[in-house]
Order: C-alpha cells, then sequence, then structure tokens
C-alpha cells in the first residue's frame, strides 16, 4: 500500500492518523474533514499529514489505495461504498454500518471489486481480549455459560447514535471473537433521559439457544466508570477489567462450589465463596489499533482477509439492529 | 408480646433465635426444627432456648404469641397461615410466599384475625439502605432515572427455589422501599446451567412506565461476589457496594456532564468523566436483623404496622412471580 | 489436659474460651477476671463456663493444668511465673512480656517444671501466614530482600501500653517466623500525639546486616485500617493483605526489571512496571486462635514444644524492647 | 521572554519541550543533548524544535533568555551555574543539585545577576497538591500530626543517583509546601541490592521537633507501584492516592475516635473503625508541568519569585543531603 485517507479527523480520525503515520511513514497519510479548521489544526499537530479540501479529489487520487472511515455512524454506509466503488481498500470505524443489509451490500461490493473491507473492533485487537481468546478457546474455561459485560461511564459521547451504538459495538465484537458463533435471539431494553428517543442506557441479552448468554449493560449515565467483563465457565472463570492498569485479566479457578449440594457444602459456600487459586496472566501494554493498522496494511499488500472483516462486521450490525429494534418494542425477543 | 416460636433452625433461623433472645430474653424464644438434630445443636448454642418437638404443640401454646417462620419459601404461606388461624403474629422469611394470590390470603387472614403480618426484608433495616431512602426521599438526588442491582456470587444457596426467588427479594424491596411504587411492567431473561430448570443466573427488568427502570442481575455462578446497586439521579447518583467496609454508601455530584453537547464538551467529557465533589456519608454498623426483631416486637405489643408489611411482602411477590413466569416465557413483559 | 484457666476476660479473654471450650468441650474451660461483673457477662455468652472468685484458688486447684493469660501486657511476667510456680502450663497473649530478662526468666522456670510455656503470636497460625511461611521456605521468591508491613487504623486500643507492643508484635512475630534469624540491630522512632510519652504511631526498622531489611509502621491515628505486608525476593514478590476477603497472598512474578540498566530497558520499566504473572493461592477460612488452642492442648498432652513458645516469645519482646529504647533514645541504633 | 533552551532530551526534557511550545510557541524553544540522535529523534517529535549542537552556542545566545535544565542530578549545579553566569533564567529539574552549598550558591548567583531560579518541583503545581494545602492552610485538618508518604515501584529509573535522590525529592517538595516549615533532624535507613552503594530502598524519617513526624517510604524494588500520602490531623485526615483516577484526595472526617478511653468507647472503635463522612473534593485533570512552564515565564517576564524557588529547591536538598548522610551512617540522627 502507498498512500491511505482518513476521512473524518474529528474525535477518533487523529488517533488513525498517528497509528498509519508510524506504520507506513508520514507523508503517508492523506487527511481529510468537513470541518476545515479541525483537519488544519490535527494537520499541526501531525507534521506530514496531508490535508484535501474536498472527498472526491481524495477518492479520485489513483496514489491513494485505501481509506478510513471515522465519521459518525450514519454516514459509515454511503462514505464506504464511495470509496470500494472508487477502487479503494476500506477500513471502517466501528459500527461498520447501522443496517445488516447495508453490511451485506458493502462485502459484496469489496468481494466484487477484490478490496479489502475491514471494521475497527478495535477491542479485539488489544492483548487482554486477545488473552481472552486464547484462554477461551483452549477450552481452559470448560464450556463457557454466560458473558456478562457492564460498559458504563458518565458523558454523551456521540450526537448521532444512541448509547447502544456507541458501546455496545465493543462488547458485542469481543462476544462475536470469543464465542465463535451468533446468537439465535436478542432481547434488549433502554431508556432515554436527557434527549427523547435517543437511548442513554440499555440492556442487551443474547440469547445463544443452549443456555449459553451474553448480557451488555451500557450505560451513559452512571457516576462511575466501569469496563468489566464477566466469563462463567464450567470449569474456569475469568473478569476482565479494562480500567486495571496491572491485573487486567483475572482467571478464577472456583468450579468446586458447584458439586457438594448438601447443608454441610452449603454452609461452606456461604463461609468461603471461592475455593482454588486466582491467576491473572501478564497481558502486554500495546496499543490495539496500531495493530488495527498494520493488519489493514498487510491485507492490503497481501490480499488476505483480516480477522475483523466485512463479515465480523455484520454479524456484530445484525445483533445491535435487532436489539435496537428490540428496545422499541418494549424487549420484544428478535429471532436472528 | 410474651414468647415467640422460631419454626426452622436451617440456616437463617438461628439469627432469629439470637435477636429475639437479645430483644425478649433468653428464655422467651421458643424453636422447632423438623430435624431434631439440627435443632438439638442450635439449642446448645443459644442457651435458654426452648425445643418443641412438633408444630402444633408450639401454634397451641397460648403463651406463644407470634412465631417468626424461617422454612424453605415453598412451605412460607402454609406455615404463616396456620400461624394467623392459630392466632398467631407472624414474621415471614423473605419471600412473604410464592405467589402474589397466596400473599392476598395472609393479608386478609391477619386483617380479619387483627394479629401483625410482617416480611423480613432485612436490607430495608439496614443502616445503610435507610441512608439511600433519607437520600433519595429529601429530593437530593433529583429524580431518580434508575437503579441497577448487582447480586451474584458463587454458590447455589437454596434447594427449592432458583436464584431469582433466592437473591432477587433483597433488591425488589429495596427499589420498592426506596421508590415508593410498583412497576408497570416486568421483563426477565435466565439459564439454568446446573440443574435443570432452576436458573443459576437471571436479569430482571422492572419499567415503572415514565423512564424510570430498575435493573437486578442475580447470579450463582459468578467467581468474584459483588453487592452493589446504582441509583442515578437527574441532579445527584449513588453507588452502594454492600461489601465495603468503611464507605459503603458513596453519593455523586456529577450532573454537569450532561449539559454541553458540543464537540468540546464532549471531548472534556472523555477525559475527565467526572466533574464535582464525592462525599460518604457515616452509616452505623449495626445488624439490620436486630431492627427487624425490635419493630416485630413492638408492632405485636402496640398493635401497629411495621415498614415491611403484608403488603409489601406482596409488592415484592408479585414482581417476582412476574419475573418468574417472564422467564419462563423467555423473556415476554408481564403487566402488573 | 484436664481443664485450662482463662485468667482475663476483657478483650480477647473471650475468645480464648470459646476457642478453649471447643478444643476441650464447654466445661474444661474456668475463667477469671478482676472484674466480677464483666467476667458473669462473659460467663452468660459462653454457657459451660465456671467463674473462679480468686486467682490463687484458680492456681491452686489441681485439676487445672494450664492457664491462658489475656491480661493487660505489663501483667504477664508475674502471672505467667504465677502459674507456672503453680504447676500449670502457660499460654501468653502476645506480647509475651515486656522484657528479654523476664522472657529468660519465664522459659528458664518453664524448663525446670517441665511445663509448657507457648505464647499467643496468633497470625503464625493463620492460613495466609503459614502459606508465606510455605513460599519463603521453599525458595520460591528467591532472596529476600525486605518485608514491609504497615499496619495503621484509628483507635487506641491498649490502656496500658503504647502502639509498640500492642500492633508491632503482630508484625514482628510474623517476620521471626517466615525469616527464621534475629535481626542485628534495631532503629525505631514514633510520636505521641493523644497521651504523652505513650507513643500512637511509630516505625520499627530491623537490620539483619547482609542488606535484608524489615520495617514496620503501627499508627493508631490512621484515618484508614490497613494491614498489609510487601516481601520483596530477588525471583518473586509477594503482597499479603489481611484486609482482602479473597486475594489475601499475592505472589508477583516479577525479577525481569532487575536485569536490564540500559535507557532503553529503563523506559521499559516506566511504561510497564511489572512483567510476569500474578498468583493468588487460595487460602483456606479459618480461625488462627483455634489452632493456637489446639497447638497448646497437643503440646500439654504430649510434652512436645509450640511453633510459638517461649524462646519465640523472647526473640520479639528482645525487638520490641530495643524498638522501645530506640524511640526513647530518638532513633539511636540498639545492637542485639 | 523570548526563547528557552532545553538542555538534556532524555526521559523528561521532551515533557518540557511540548510545555514550553505551548507556553512560547512552538519555535521559540530550542534544544540541546550530548546523544544528538536522541536529540535528533525528539526533534522529529516536536516540529519547530531547534536543536543547537553546544551548549556554549545555546548560553552564548543573546536571544536565548532562560534554559531548563533537565539532565541527571549530579550536573544539575554545574550546568545551572553556567546558565546563570552567561546572564540566563534558570529552571532545573528536582532536585535542584546535590548539595546544599551548591544551593546556596546559585541562589546568591540568581540574585547577583537578577535572574530567575526555579526547581522543578512538579507535584507542587499539582491540582491534587494544590487541594491538599488549601485543605492544611486553611486548619481544616486541625494540627497536622504526621505525613507517610508512600512511593514505591518496580524499576530503577536513575543511572546516577539512588532511589533517596529519584523519588524522594517529591514527597519531601510536598511536606516542605504543605507544612510551610522545615524538619529538625533527619533519619533516614535504606539498603542497596542490585548495585552496590545505590540503595535501592529507603526508609526517611524527618523530626519537626513538636510531635510533627514525616515519613517517606521509596522504593525500586516493590512488586506493586503506590503513590499515597497519608496527612493525619487533629480534627481530620487525609489520604492522597496519586494513582486513583478519580477520588485521588480522600479527607476523613474521624476525629472523635481519640475522645474516650475508656473500655466500652475501646470496644466500639474497634467495631466501627471510622466515624465521620469521608469527602472527595473534585481535582481537576490537568498537567502540572504546564503550570510549571507558565509560572516560570511568567516570573522571567515580570521579575517575581516563583513559588519552586531556589530557596525551595536548597531546602530540600538539605533533607535530602542529611538523608543521604544518615544512611551512610546507618542511620544516625542528622541535626538541620
Amino acid at each position: 500500500m502507498e498512500r491511505i485517507g482518513i476521512i473524518g479527523l474529528g474525535y477518533w480520525g487523529p488517533n488513525l492518523v498517528r497509528n498509519f503515520q508510524a506504520v507506513l511513514g508520514p507523508c503517508a497519510v492523506w487527511g481529510y474533514d468537513r470541518q476545515r479548521d479541525r483537519a488544519a489544526e490535527v494537520a499541526r499537530r501531525y507534521p506530514g499529514l496531508a490535508l484535501v479540501d474536498d472527498l472526491d479529489t481524495l477518492l479520485a487520487n489513483p496514489h491513494v489505495d485505501a481509506v478510513a472511515v471515522a465519521t459518525p455512524a450514519q454516514t459509515h454506509y454511503t462514505l464506504a461504498r464511495a470509496a470500494l466503488e472508487a477502487g479503494k481498500s476500506v477500513l471502517v470505524e466501528k459500527p461498520l454500518c447501522t443496517e445488516a443489509a447495508q453490511a451485506e451490500a458493502l462485502i459484496e461490493l469489496a468481494r466484487r471489486r477484490g478490496k479489502v473491507l475491514m471494521v475497527d473492533h478495535t477491542f479485539v485487537y488489544s492483548p487482554a481480549v486477545r488473552k481472552l481468546h486464547e484462554l477461551v478457546s483452549t477450552g481452559q474455561l470448560g464450556r463457557v455459560r454466560f458473558i456478562d459485560s457492564v460498559r458504563i461511564n458518565l458523558g454523551q459521547v456521540q450526537p448521532d447514535v444512541n448509547v447502544v451504538w456507541d458501546l455496545a459495538p465493543h462488547d458485542v465484537s469481543i462476544a462475536d471473537y470469543l464465542l465463535g458463533r451468533s446468537p439465535q435471539s436478542v432481547t434488549a431494553v433502554g431508556a432515554a433521559h436527557t434527549r427523547c428517543d435517543v437511548e442513554d442506557l440499555a440492556y442487551l441479552h443474547l440469547d445463544y439457544g443452549d443456555g449459553l448468554v451474553v448480557h451488555v449493560h451500557v450505560n451513559w449515565l452512571s457516576p462511575v466508570k466501569l469496563r468489566s467483563t464477566l466469563i462463567g465457565g464450567s470449569r474456569r472463570s475469568i473478569v476482565y477489567n479494562d480500567l486495571e492498569p496491572v491485573e487486567q485479566v483475572k482467571v478464577y479457578d472456583c468450579g468446586v462450589e458447584l458439586r457438594a449440594d448438601d447443608c454441610e457444602g452449603r454452609r461452606q459456600r456461604l463461609v468461603d465463596y471461592r475455593t482454588g487459586d486466582v491467576w491473572s496472566p501478564h497481558v502486554a501494554r500495546e496499543e490495539p489499533l496500531r495493530r488495527v493498522a498494520e493488519e489493514f496494511v498487510e491485507c492490503c499488500r497481501l490480499g488476505c482477509r483480516p480477522l475483523a472483516d466485512g463479515e465480523a462486521g455484520w454479524r456484530v450490525v445484525r445483533v445491535l439492529a435487532a436489539a435496537q429494534r428490540s428496545i422499541k418494542a418494549h424487549g420484544a425477543r428478535m429471532a436472528l
């Protein structure tokens, strides 16, 4: 790959600029934002960044082989399609788009054009989640029974979408990566307190049909910031706390409790609610987005598929769209 | 009140013995348990406790004015009814019973007999929850927007009921006390992993119709023990952590974040996700069950109504029964 | 052993009563306290406890083979000596006494009379400290470089002694047990804020001559309660937090940092201040005092030596007395 | 001020470059480092930074009014003196130098030349420590009784000095700022495990003569990273945890415990080791070094004295040098 264009230089765009400059070199990254002053300010911070004044120029330029779309979610589909039609490989900010049909169209378009379509499911590229995947896929947890994810904080960070589209893509893409399969149905409930019809808190429930459940709590009104995921297994369980500076991943060796059911065993459980050791594997401190950039560049060069490809984006959008419909239907079950 | 009889001396019964002995004196408490060896062992630990060999003797004894029922939930209704019919005031372990109709029958029976009917909603008598009630009822939080309660640990503590009937009565009774009103509908989902059809994890969602939602996560399969409740208000919010030895209740003065909606304000929120002070009011360390015992005795003597009366028990049972039905109907919405 | 007499039924005595009743049976424990009302109240809580009205009666009784001394520290020596001279085996509350010479006299007296002399170094019998000992003695930490112990809280719990004699016996006895050797010198500093000449905060520094140091911070004026011990080893290090409900002992596999010394390695250390895993071995929840009682009874029966014998008591008293002298000498070094 | 020259572009220098560029503009900052490749790399990251190849050129340049010295501590004195003699105002990285006499010479030189001499006591400019100063100086703690500071982590970050000169300047300068007076004597102990004679752990004890004590634990061998300071007052106490993302400063309203001294009060304290509320004032998230740069620039322009002036640097160096001597004298008391 020669050059990449970053579309959208608002909150996330500059991070893409920084990482692609590190991977491709300072002068291999071009940038565009409708707000020119904002673009100019980013260019000052990242010398070498070349700015273009309109999108068509960028997409028409034969020296730009790929683009990254970091604009509001509602615009992802239109921009990604335009880029693919212009013959560019595309990295799209999460969520890939906001309707499953759009995702299917983008996948088909990328296939026909022979271009790379990747979605920035950043957490899937984090050392901690990679470690979770290793632990789950090697059967160290036994059978996974539930994943309970809490992603709450104070502050409404997206003007155009609700809390589900803003925060839940992380949890749903992590679950998709760890479990390697899709839920059979989704139910969700939410509430909008600060802006009408824009949910600022929501609960998603993914049912996999065989007892496995994934539950996600996303919230913009929480007084405290939490980023924690419980993974309950038949043999071991995990607590993943992304805010913990050192022990991000903790493995609990605590299957024993579930054996005995007599009164004594019961009292024992009440007193000592954990037998077995706790183990916290070392997790490297590296920026996930750097790995996203590296994989995208490599896939563009070698024509291979990224882990977070269009299909992964589609699977996540499908779940989020179903959750959105369920919320509007007061928690009605949506089959996938 | 002269004497009280404790029916059921298993896990919770001895706590009732200890507290009623403290309130009424060591010789004012009689005890009964089907398992005589268990009863005998409790009597050794609590000198003064008089044991009776069969229930009828206890209920027939004119010197016993009241009974406390600390047996498995399924038996609460039958035993409480028998006690009321025998002219005793009754304190029933949570949940009051397992069907709303049963609760209504007990309330009516207590009314007709002019006896006290009280349910042991222990947390409603804890200093921490009393403090929460003071903060909510004096409007210090502004409008309450949501309550999110997590009560999870490792260990299946009830042989006869699922995790909903075992743990959720605490959260539902706390919400009932704090909000002073009942939800319009309940949806719930759950999963049973260790015993078929007995849910060991569940999520309850109470909808109050005007945006206010209460969410409860109860779980017997969690590697970690959590007892935390978030109360989100329009002006302030609270985190109540029952396992925290000192700062059980924390009040977050963080309404500011929700004002600005521009890009700058947005970036600010991301960096500094909390403005305002945090305040942790001192909470006394006293045993809630002691206050339950004192209030029950006082109500029996003066003929007044306890805070956790039959109606409170009924409101909680109504919600739990609806949640149970919703789980069996795969999360279908149950109107109340 | 037939019977044991507990001398002193104040704060700690009742715990001895409860545990020795559990080991020897409810009627095998006699009790004495100068304050008769306090003794009577304890007897009510522990049926079977026989009270004696004066000490001589207790010591003269041939059916009482042993006594436990749970009186203020200043009186330990006189009472322990009287008991030994009366032919009783003796368990003394920590500290064994307040002067090394007293400890030597008690050891010699016990030897001549062929009686057991044990000191209640409770923590040495706790599952957590036992685990620490296992980890240290099996060389899993490599060479131990330092032990840093913090035992601080709010509240002045001893009327007769300062914070050093009240809290430091725990830390010094733990270090003595883990290291299996004595320091060459002791320096200590302290301050008295609430009562003149009675230190309510102090720092002890034990120097072992070969680089190994043990530092102890004891404090009655701390707003927070801390009970934590760092054990730094050349290969691994440990954090022992006695207030942590689950992960009391954490083993850090972090020897790597100390290798490289170049600028790069340095920057690495700043970013990732911990490589290697963290492991928290399961620690059983059992009452250390129960094991103290069991071992004392067994040693009296079999004539064997307890782990916390007179010598252990002497080693701890020697260090504490040196620390006391050092404080009064404004931190002057005291050789042992 | 027109231009500033940054001497030393190693670990800390780039932070000075970034902040002075923000205050004075990108082209107003010049840089020098003996290692030219390192300097070049910093220049790439901070466009506008002008590099000079030798120190004399920098000091001789009339357009450079001030310099910041961010070299190893051992070289601070020589470089600061040369800069002052060249007629520059000087900001020196902590510690100002390594001998009190050197500090006195620099102060006198700055006075004679009429130049600003400032030391980068960064923490004194942090919002959290500013809040501590406000709380202490307005008497909200009552009489300050002790300050206990722990600054430990894994990793040896300074090649040329021991842990005392590396980490303790922070704690000593914070204490100097909060208390507004100097200790009467200093005792210190340390140990060197990884490099001979270079202490990697040390304990400093500052005695203020009237019961007030300041204790500092600095350690490069700790498995965990801690940055906490306890400030014990007669009315209130503070815990300042610099690693806490939200509640960095906690004020404990817990003077009550120290009143009663009878047995009942005593038992009470054991059960409830904290009465009173805990309050955590909001602390802004801003970079202290930015304020250091702003104040230095302002003082150079207006000729005023910075808070962290030469005298402040001298007071801290005096304590550190005394601590160093005390360590080498095995903890002997050093009067100031």
